[in-house]
């Protein structure tokens, strides 16, 4: 049961952010410009980095939805976003997103375990500024988004069904759309 | 140095800020609610929660600049800032807020942490739902604020007079507006 008296029926961060539209409206386009906006890493790999720091943070919610809306950007892949959470350096992925993997599983403990030498690994692997910067604020963001779920004690199903299809709604129509059905119109169309 | 070609001359946050404006956006809104909007917290009691969860943390430029921002609220108190960071069960602030630190020690470590007897007994001294709300996504956000500096090796001056001046602005102007000197206006304004 959530510490607080949040809304009921709405699982996981949803709740939450019905409960504080004030802050649902930042947490949304934050996540929205991180994991959706135009990026030159792809929609698939972004949600990769937020599954796996997810995962790591233990956060069932957020590594079952993030999960989910990878599997939909990545063509249905299940089995790869299993793969990247249990072995990251042996799953088909690219070289380039295994060494951002690497500096978000670092940031996930502490953004001071960050070195010269891992970043100097990615831009080796092909990784842009932007793609760094970006990978360590997605990194950050989880170890947020995951202490807000968990911290209220918000009801996290054990459906896969239910993730599955929510992933997929999320992954055609993006964070601020697709917060549309459960926020204020004023909120999420900001 | 920091690990990517950050803008010079701009510490911390502000240089992560300016390198990325479309985030810099949704995190200042973000703070901006949280710490310095309209509350039944105090904006010391809040920067105090925030200051302490980065000191947790270990960051030195989130610490510094929310403990100078907590102090310029809290009428020049350095001397509390210290003593919340250092032992803030005897420090001279009222039960509900020590009972709120306590859920925001929590949170810093994992959200999952958090017990209904520790909100239980924050309700006792009188905190409602949305202080409890807000207090575990502060703690939430400074977990991500506080690894997204460290993450990218942002600079990190050493110097007590830069952060008390600039402590004092950001506690009279706030954060979307104490970032238009070095964010564009288009997204200082949002």
């Amino acid at each position: 049961m959530p510490h607080i008296a949040l809304p009921e029926g709405l699982p996981g961060i949803r709740g939450a952010m019905a409960f504080r539209p004030e802050t649902a409206g930042p947490l949304n386009e934050l996540v929205e410009v991180l994991l959706f906006g135009p990026h030159t890493l792809t929609p698939g790999e972004r949600e990769l980095i937020a599954t796996y720091v997810s995962y790591l943070n233990d956060c069932h919610f957020c590594q079952s939805i993030h999960g989910a809306i990878a599997a939909a950007h990545l063509g249905g892949d299940e089995d790869l976003v299993k793969r990247v959470k249990a072995d990251f350096q042996h799953a088909n992925i690219s070289d380039k997103l295994k060494a951002l993997l690497v500096i978000a599983s670092k940031v996930q403990q502490d953004g001071k375990n960050v070195t010269p030498a891992d970043v100097e690994h990615a831009r080796s692997q092909g990784a842009t500024d932007v793609e760094i910067h970006d990978t360590v604020l997605i990194a950050a963001a989880f170890c947020m988004y995951n202490r807000y779920v968990d911290g209220l004690g918000t009801t996290q199903p054990r459906d896969d069904a239910m993730y599955r299809e929510r992933g997929k709604m999320v992954a055609r129509k993006g964070y601020v759309e697709g917060s549309k059905d459960f926020l204020p119109a004023a909120t999420s169309a900001r």
